[in-house]
C-alpha cells in the first residue's frame, strides 16, 4: 500500500518536473528567436534603404552558427544527447539500455543544447529532446541517486531502484514529456505503450495518464501564468498548438474531400519514405566519414551556415524583392494582402512586411524568417494566400535541409521540421486544387496544410494510433479526427511498403538488437515453409 | 500477405455492418419514441381540459409494458442477450467463451430487443447492446458461417476459422460498436485493449482503429443522410452525441473549479459504490428467487410499470401541477421560463410546456417524459434552470430504478442511465453552488452537469482511459479532456476502496472464472508473509 501511494506520488512529481523542464526549453527559445528576429528584422528595414543587406546576413549568421556551436559543443560533452532521444527511449522501453541514456548530465546537455539548437534556427524541433528530458526525469528523480553527482544519495527511495518501477517511471515521464510538448496526456500514454509496452498494463496505464496529465496541466499553468499573465486561466494547451481551426457556419471539409486527403496521405507516405531513404544513406556515410568530435562541430557549423544562408537569399528573392542598390528606386516580385480575416488573427503581428506596404506581407519572408511553430500557424491560419513557387521552393528546401540535419551531432526533433514540411506540402496541394477545380469547395487551405502535414509526419516516423491522437489532440477540433486518421493510415500503408520509419532505421543502423513487433522474413525458402 | 490484405477487408465489413446494425436500432428507437411521446403530450394536453390524466397514464403504461413484454420476451429465447453484454465480451476477450455468446440469434434479440427495452421507457441504454452487436458481427460475419444457420456455410473464409483471428475481429467489433455508440473510434480502440488485451498488439491495435473509424464515418454518413437530409456533410458524430459546450468568449471552467470536481469525483465514486453494492445485493437475491422465465418477465413488466406510474405521477406534480378537476381553476407549482439563449437551440422543441404558458417549461415533465438523450443534452445545455426538489428527485427516482433495472431479463446498457443520473447530481451540485457561493464564477451549470456525469459512471463502471478518451470524444471538445480526468480517477479512485466495478461484480456472480489484472489476497497471513 505504502509502495503504491508513493509511486503516485513520485508519478506526479516526474510529471510536474518534466513540465518544468520543457517550459524552460520554450521559454527560453521564445525570448531568444524574438531577441534574434528583433534584430534581424530592424537591420533589414534599415539596410533596404542602404543597400548593405549583406550585413544583416552577417548578424543572422553569427547568430544562428553561435549557437548552434553551443549546442553541439554541449552534445561533445554527452554524446548520447545528440538527436531526438526517441529511439533511445524506445529501446529502454524495451529492456535495451544505452551508456548514459538517463543520465542527468545528458539531461542537462540535451534541454540546453536543443533551446540553443532551436533557436539557431537549425530546422529542428524541440519535442523529441523534450520527451527524452521526461524519461531522464522519470528514471533520474524517483531513484534518489544520480550516478554524476555521487554526492547525492538518499535511502528514502531505495524501494523503487529496481528494473521494473525505474522502466515505469520511465514511460510514465516519456508519455508527460510528450504531454507537455503538444498538450497530449492521452496521446503521451498512447505513445508510452505504442513504442514501449508489450504487455498491457491496467494500472500502469492508469498511472502513466496521471503523470501526463498532470504535466500538461502544471506546464498550462505556467504557460499561462508567466506568459499570458493570467494564472488560473489555463487558455495555453500545449506548446506545440496549432490553433482554432476557423469553424464557423462552414464546414471544414466534406466527404469528397476524404478522397484527397486519402491521396494526399499516399504521396506523403511516398515523400516520408524518400526522406527515411535519404537519411538512412546519409546516416551511412556520416558514420564512415564523419567520426571525429572536431569533423562533428564542423558539420553542425556547415549546415546552419548553409541553411542559415539558403533561408535568407530565398526570403530575400522569393517574394517581394528588395532593390539592387541603395540608389534604384524599382522593386520587382509581389507583396501578398492581408484579408480582413486575417487582420483579427493573433499570428498576423508575426507576418513579415520585408519591401511591402501596409497590411501587406512578403510571403517567403514570412515562412521562412520566422519560427517554425510560426510558418505552421501562418499555413494553417492565413487567409491570405502563399504563391505556388514560395511554397514549392520552401517545401523542397525543408525536406533536403531537415533530411540533411537530422543525425547531425546536436540535440534535434524530428516532428516539427516534419510538420513545417508537410504543411507547405499541403498548402501547394490546396493552392493547386483550388486553381484547377476552382472554387467547387469550401475546405478551406489550412485543413489541406494540416493534412499534408499528418501526411509527411506520418510518413516518416510511422507511428500509429499514438500520432493520430497526438495530432487530434493538438489540433483541439475532434471534426477534424476523421480526416486525420485516413490519411494518417494512407501514409503508413504506403510508406510502410517501402522502407521502416526513421526511428527504426536509426536503432538499426545503431545496430542495436531490438527486435520488431513481426518476426522478418529471414530467406525465401522458409517462407515457403522449409521443413 | 494475402491474409494481410483479406484481414483488413474483414475489418472494414465489420466496421460497417456494426454500423448498419447500430444505426437500425437508433432509428427505430427515435420513430417509436417519437410516436409514444407525441401521443402522450396530445393525450395530456386535451386531458388537463377534462381532468383525465389517468387515461393518459394508461395510455403510457400500455405502451411501454407492451414495448418491454416484447423485448423480455425477445430475451426469454436467448438467455445471453439480458444485460448489456459487456461481462460477456470481456470475458470472450480474455478466452472464457461463455455458451451462446457470439451467436447470430443473440444478436438478432439484442439488437431488436434493446430498441423495445429502450423505447419502452426503461432506465437503461442502447449502448451496451451495441457493443456486444458489434461483437457479433465480428464473430459471425469473418467466419463465413453460422451455428444458427448451417446452410449457411462458405469455405472462402475458411482461414480465419482459429481461435485467435477470431478473438481479434471480436475486439474489432466492439470496438466497432463503441465507435458507433458514442462516436469514439479512439474510445473504442481503447476499450477493447482495456477490457480484452493482455498483449499490446501494434497491428491489431492499428486494424481495430481501422475497423471503428470505419464504423463510425458510415454511421455519420447514415444518420446525415436519412435524418438530417444532407448526404455528405458528417454532421453527425455519434449517436450519442452530447451537444456543442458553449464557449463563445467565456472559459468553460477555471482552476478553483478543478477542487469542485475533485470532490465532485470522490462523491460520484461514493455514490457510484453505493450503486454497485445496491444492485449486489439485488443480483443475489434475484439469482436465488426469479429463477423460472415466467417470474423473470413478471419481473420485467413490474419494474417497467413501477418506473412508468413513478416517471408520470412525478412529472405530473413536481412541476408546475394540473388543476385538481376540469371543474377548478387554480394550478399550483411554477413553471419555469425559457431564456434567450435557449430558444436558439435545438433541444429546447423538446422541452415540455405542459400546463405553462409560452416559452415556459415544466422542469420535472422535461426531465422525466423525454428520451434519456434529451435529458441529457437539457441538462447539459439548458440555460433555464430546474429546481433544486426536481433535480433531487429525479436524481433519487433514476439511482434506484436503474439500479433495479440492471440484471432485469431484457437488453440492457447501463452508461446511459448512469450518465442522466450522474448528471442530475451534477446539475444540483451546480445549482446548490451557485445558490450559496453567488455567481463566482462563470462556469456554467452544464458543465457541472457534464463532470456529475463523468463521476457517476466512473464510479460505477470503473473503467480507466478508456471511458476518460470516450467522454472526451462524445463531448467534442478537448478543452475539457482535464476535467474530466480528474472527475474519473477521483471517482474510481474512491470507488475502488469499497468494492469492483460492476461488470466485474457481475462476472463474479456468474462464478466466471475470470483472473483480474492484480492478484487478490487471499489471506492475512499469506500477505504477511507466511512461508
Amino acid at each position: 500500500r505504502t509502495h503504491q501511494l508513493m509511486s503516485w506520488i513520485l508519478f506526479f512529481f516526474v510529471g510536474v518536473v518534466t513540465a518544468c523542464v520543457a517550459f524552460f526549453i520554450d521559454f527560453f527559445v521564445k525570448q531568444l528567436m524574438k531577441v534574434k528576429f528583433d534584430y534581424l528584422v530592424k537591420s533589414v528595414n534599415e539596410c533596404q534603404e542602404h543597400g548593405c543587406l549583406a550585413l544583416s546576413l552577417v548578424y543572422f549568421l553569427c547568430f544562428n552558427c553561435g549557437f548552434v556551436l553551443i549546442a553541439t559543443s554541449l552534445t561533445a560533452l554527452a554524446p548520447v544527447a545528440a538527436g531526438s532521444g526517441i529511439p533511445e527511449i524506445k529501446c529502454y522501453l524495451n529492456g535495451i539500455k544505452l551508456p548514459g541514456v538517463t543520465d542527468l548530465l545528458t539531461m542537462v546537455a540535451k534541454a540546453v543544447g536543443v533551446l540553443f539548437s532551436v533557436s539557431g534556427g537549425m530546422f529542428v524541433g524541440k519535442e523529441g529532446p523534450m520527451i527524452h528530458s521526461g524519461a531522464i526525469v522519470g528514471a533520474g528523480l524517483t531513484q534518489g541517486q544520480s550516478s554524476n553527482l555521487s554526492w547525492l544519495r538518499t535511502n528514502f527511495l531505495r524501494r523503487f531502484r529496481n528494473d521494473r518501477d525505474k522502466r515505469d517511471f520511465v514511460s510514465g515521464g516519456a508519455a508527460a514529456g510528450v504531454a507537455a510538448a503538444f498538450g497530449a496526456p492521452i496521446g503521451g500514454v498512447l505513445f508510452s505503450l505504442e513504442e514501449g509496452a508489450s504487455f498491457w498494463n491496467q494500472s500502469l496505464t492508469w498511472k502513466s495518464l496521471f503523470c501526463s496529465m498532470s504535466s500538461a496541466f502544471i506546464l498550462n499553468l505556467l504557460v499561462s501564468g508567466i506568459q499570458l499573465h493570467a494564472w488560473g486561466q489555463l487558455d495555453a494547451t500545449g506548446l506545440v498548438n496549432f490553433g482554432k481551426f476557423n469553424s464557423e457556419g462552414s464546414h471544414l471539409w466534406n466527404v469528397v474531400d476524404l478522397a484527397f486527403f486519402l491521396v494526399m496521405g499516399a504521396v506523403g507516405g511516398l515523400l516520408g519514405a524518400l526522406f527515411n531513404e535519404m537519411n538512412k544513406r546519409l546516416t551511412i556515410y556520416r558514420m564512415k566519414h564523419v567520426k571525429t568530435r572536431g569533423k562533428r562541430v564542423a558539420e553542425a557549423l556547415l549546415v546552419s551556415a548553409v541553411g542559415t544562408c539558403l533561408v535568407f537569399v530565398l526570403a530575400m528573392t522569393m517574394g517581394k524583392r528588395p532593390p539592387k542598390s541603395y540608389l534604384a528606386e524599382t522593386r520587382t516580385g509581389t507583396c501578398r494582402s492581408l484579408t480582413a480575416e486575417d487582420l483579427n488573427k493573433e499570428f498576423v503581428k508575426d507576418a513579415r512586411g520585408f519591401f511591402c506596404g501596409e497590411n501587406e506581407y512578403n510571403d517567403m519572408a514570412t515562412l521562412a524568417l520566422n519560427p517554425q511553430e510560426v510558418s505552421i500557424k501562418t499555413m494553417f491560419h492565413m487567409d491570405g494566400t502563399f504563391s505556388e513557387k514560395t511554397l514549392f521552393c520552401f517545401f523542397l528546401m525543408y525536406l533536403v535541409i531537415a533530411c540533411w540535419t537530422y543525425g547531425v551531432s546536436i540535440p534535434s526533433g524530428l516532428f516539427v521540421p516534419c510538420l513545417v514540411t508537410g504543411a507547405a506540402y499541403g498548402r501547394l496541394v490546396g493552392a493547386l486544387l483550388r486553381m484547377w477545380l476552382g472554387d467547387y469547395t469550401a475546405t478551406n487551405l489550412g485543413t489541406y496544410a494540416l493534412i499534408g502535414a499528418a501526411s509527411f509526419l506520418g510518413g516518416v516516423v510511422r507511428m500509429t494510433i499514438s500520432l493520430t491522437v497526438i495530432l487530434i489532440e493538438s489540433t483541439d477540433e475532434i471534426t477534424l479526427g476523421l480526416p486525420l486518421m485516413v490519411t494518417l493510415m494512407a501514409a503508413k500503408f504506403m510508406g510502410d511498403l517501402f522502407n521502416e520509419g526513421l526511428y527504426d532505421i536509426h536503432i538499426e543502423l545503431k545496430h542495436i538488437p531490438l527486435l520488431g513487433w513481426e518476426p522478418s522474413v529471414v530467406s525465401v525458402s522458409g517462407r515457403h515453409g522449409g521443413f
